[in-house]
């Protein structure tokens, strides 16, 4: 396959940046070689179940450089202060410098620690994310925010740190698990919801070939997904304005995920929660009707997204939204849908408001799950 | 003193800010009221004997903000990963979001430690530099070059982060202790030599005045080195290029500092030794004649700064250069001076060549020193 056979959307920003859709990850070190004639050393960052799929084949590209390989286990636990410590130890032993290009292989929480060390190694070292999970592909790996988390909060110590390129190969979403392509589609019902109603309806039509993986179905979800992603940090890349709405349903589900210490539950389980939750308080302040926050609720439960959790405090996850980083002046910021396919900030929300809001989504543990 | 009567340099980069030179710090509270309406909660990160000395005249105009305080112990091992993680425990427990301005009020590694940490907070929040020392006022606190230390090397982890403004108070001079006053002296002395030779002649005739703290002669000395820092970043804010030449002496320094695990070498100590070294090895190189090297080091002698190091093994030293930061694909880069007022990269050092320049600046244990 020829470059001119991929799809390629282009991400306008301060520095704009490739996002190639169905590129070969045996054909990125030819792109490399075309690109950037001074790179001489590679740091690959991945996970260790990610490099025993993929790493042949990304290195039949890149025979030419330098390679090293640094495996972090698999979770959130992997996006910290003291992982990136060891990765500076181990970059540094491996020679690396400020002409070192980083690659990104994996998923989220691997383009958010290999970003995040780009970003400040050396004040800044070159970054291609290579996206192999449907989240990553479809959200996290463009627009260039990069973070680790910290015991106080999820991603509260990052940049914006846009990379090269984004190479994504669509063949690595074969044989990815269930648990993960959930991530993936509560991000992209998430890009749907706030600003692409078609894309919506996509989705309610392709239901079942969604479940049964139809790659060439999948391809253009891929894609139109992405493609709302492009456009929405094309329009703002430092969240000024616009760029806030792709946090739809992410204040509830990081409260969550904190609460919870990221155990039992997945960032996508606490993003569909929290999608749920906003649908919820937008139906409460008029934004929304109860149709449309069934057609969502729909839509998670048909591709296995939790629409309720158990036993949990609402007092004490209103509480876990104080260290939002949207948060202003000790205010809540909240994303909130506007109907299908619209989302709108507020400021407006009222602790009592979101309590209820949380409170619809909560099962008591004698309850039966729907 | 209104503002018009202070001196305002501005740093012409991507985003530009002012300078403000003999600012005085009660005033700063003002000039924030009329630069920055959305300003409500105020993080100064100080040394504890910074904050007994100015925190009052500051705070003098920051009665209308929520202000906190946190106070760190002397030293480079404040800079740290593990500093920057309590500073962020400490910042979200005192509330503090996108909206938070950061105040650096101290020397280097206050600018460095405070400047890392708003560069990264919530991906990046707003930065006032206050700098304190000699040092910090005519070259850290200016180009935006922020970082902590790793254990496997110096401002490994950091950011180009410029700030809002830099404010400059130069009665915080009057009690620096003359240890402090030599850090800066050797940055200065460093501006001089590569980029101008009237600043280096002026230090010549100066001596006397500049030993006995003279008022208007440090008022010249502050603002005539600021400018250079000045011109030089706004030509080349990200270190392309020219900014480069301000790392005169800082690749053997560094590697000093490191070596003595920075307990018995100032910063301005392994400066001074640096630039001497750097001198040695351009005259070898044939840039500079011994009549020049002679000058620089009267210059560094006067001043109280060291020319010789005891007991020191150059071979370990060569060692601890090779992860210095501008090095490329292996390659030893390093700053030369050219005469006095000019200086070069040059890639062309061999390591015998700097061994050589390191035993100029080694004395053994039993010699007597100069």
């Amino acid at each position: 396959m020829s470059l001119a056979e991929w799809q390629k959307i282009e991400v306008r920003a301060d520095r704009s940046y490739p996002v190639f859709l169905g590129a070969p990850l045996q054909e990125l070190g030819e792109y490399l070689h075309s690109q950037m004639d001074d790179v001489e050393h590679i740091l690959i960052i991945t996970h260790h179940s990610v490099a025993d799929l993929y790493f042949d084949r990304l290195m039949e590209g890149l025979q030419d450089y330098r390679v090293n390989l640094f495996k972090i286990p698999a979770g959130e636990e992997g996006k910290s202060l003291e992982r990136l410590s060891q990765l500076t130890t181990s970059a540094l032993r491996y020679g690396a410098d400020r002409k070192t290009l980083v690659i990104a292989l994996g998923g989220g929480v691997i383009g958010d620690l290999a970003g995040f060390f780009a970003s400040v190694f050396m004040r800044g070292i070159r970054l291609i994310q290579v996206p192999t999970t449907l989240l990553a592909q479809v959200d996290s790996s463009i627009g260039g925010k990069v973070a680790v988390n910290h015991p106080a909060g999820k991603n509260i110590l990052g940049s914006f740190y846009p990379p090269q390129a984004v190479w994504t190969d669509f063949t690595t979403l074969e044989s990815l698990p269930w648990g993960e392509v959930e991530n993936g589609l509560a991000e992209s019902i998430k890009h749907a919801i706030i600003a692409d109603s078609d894309l919506f309806e996509f989705f309610e039509k392709q239901e079942q070939s969604i479940k049964q993986r139809d790659p060439s179905v999948w391809r253009e979800m891929v894609a139109r997904s992405s493609a709302v992603k492009v456009r929405i940090v094309s329009q703002d890349e430092r969240e000024q304005g616009v760029r806030a709405l792709l946090n739809l349903g992410h204040s509830f589900g990081h409260a969550l995920e904190t609460e919870m210490n990221y155990r039992g539950v997945t960032h996508g389980q606490g993003v569909s929660i929290g999608l749920l939750a906003a649908a919820y308080l937008a139906n409460a302040k008029g934004f929304i009707t109860l149709d449309e926050v069934d057609r969502v609720k729909h839509l998670l439960i048909t591709f296995g997204l939790p629409t309720v959790i158990k036993g949990q405090d609402s007092q004490a996850l209103l509480q876990g939204m104080k260290t939002d980083k949207k948060n202003q002046g000790g205010r809540k910021i909240l994303i909130l849908p506007k109907g299908i396919g619209q989302a709108v900030v507020s400021k407006e929300c009222t602790d009592p408001e979101i309590l209820a809001a949380w409170d619809q989504v909560i099962s008591s543990d004698d309850e039966v799950e729907s």
